[in-house]
């Protein structure tokens, strides 16, 4: 089946956000948390963290600035930090939960059942997440072309609950984390190992 | 176990590679498709496929210009245009080899066994994937923090398979396409759905 320009276009608003949301993929689900210079907690879930680079240790996420992702926004330029934790198969439900939209002085640890995780670090962790990155704001990228923010961080710290995770070569088993993908606006996803396959070379 | 930017800096450079690219969670699986001024085709495996809005239906990804994405990054700027192709379980192993280094005269779909498709658009799809988008260039942005570009693009057609995996409110299961996800560099990943969660609402 082929869908033209003109029938994306044509279609309903909330059909359309289910149907383009997922042909990109099955995407990462991480929660950035954030402590306003208020001192005020926020917590929401992020379905577009991606990976800019190894060295630096450099990530990026797309914030929407007119949702409920604001308030993340807000207390990120206002602080510089913000931690990045991984949602997993037992803690799913209430990551979803960090995307309603709550008033700034609502904290969604709270209201999610979450609970926050303070470390020496100036924003909050999940303490329910296996794997967290303490990030801190590199650089904010304005995207003209659909008022998007493109936030870039460096991985300050990172806590990992086990070690049995990491493999000999340094990959992070993320599956043995359970940590969960996701799918369109709202499908949750677990894993199962396909294989590793060596770098690839070339055929002569 | 915590991590400092110190420990990551003092990492040996492939162990920091493949422990930093876990870090973000699972990722997206695309061949880039693209056709250069020469009538070469070339072909690319991408992780960092990224949602960046359903209206306009907008989709960036990351490029680093100095490594193997660098001939399809030429050819999407010579042309405008250029195709995403969902990777699934039966192609996986021949989506990760069009990592290696070829030239630019060599065509990675003839070395991996991948069929270039060649229908009413600038740039090639990839016959064996499910789920094929035909993309225009928008804008591509510079990172200067670490030397990738960006490349945003608008979905101008879309390919689907079979329209039994578009659900009623336009939701496509791409887990019934077998789409794949990647764990790190090298890791390949099918999927088990564990549920779609209802639009979130705050409880007051």
């Amino acid at each position: 089946m082929k869908y033209t320009k003109q029938d994306i276009k044509e279609m309903d608003q909330r059909y359309r956000a289910h149907f383009i949301n997922s042909l990109s993929g099955f995407k990462s689900a991480n929660l950035v948390g954030t402590r306003g210079l208020n001192g005020l907690d926020n917590l929401c879930i992020v379905s577009s963290v991606v990976h800019l680079g190894a060295d630096p240790a450099l990530l990026a996420f797309i914030n929407r600035p007119h949702t409920v992702e604001r308030h993340t926004l807000e207390n990120i330029i206002e602080t510089g930090c913000y931690t990045l934790n991984q949602v997993n198969q037992s803690i799913y439900p209430k990551a979803h939960h960090t995307s309603a939209r709550y008033e700034r002085e609502e904290s969604e640890f709270e209201k999610a059942g979450l609970s926050a995780l303070n470390l020496d670090f100036p924003a909050p962790y999940v303490a329910e997440s296996a794997i967290r990155l303490g990030m801190r704001l590199v650089e904010q990228v304005n995207l003209a072309v659909n008022n998007t923010i493109m936030i870039i961080g460096e991985i300050d710290e990172i806590h990992i609950k086990s070690t049995d995770w990491i493999e000999d070569d340094g990959k992070v088993c993320i599956e043995s984390a359970q940590t969960v993908c996701v799918s369109g606006l709202d499908g949750y996803h677990t894993t199962n190992t396909l294989e590793r396959l060596a770098y690839a070379k070339p055929i002569r």
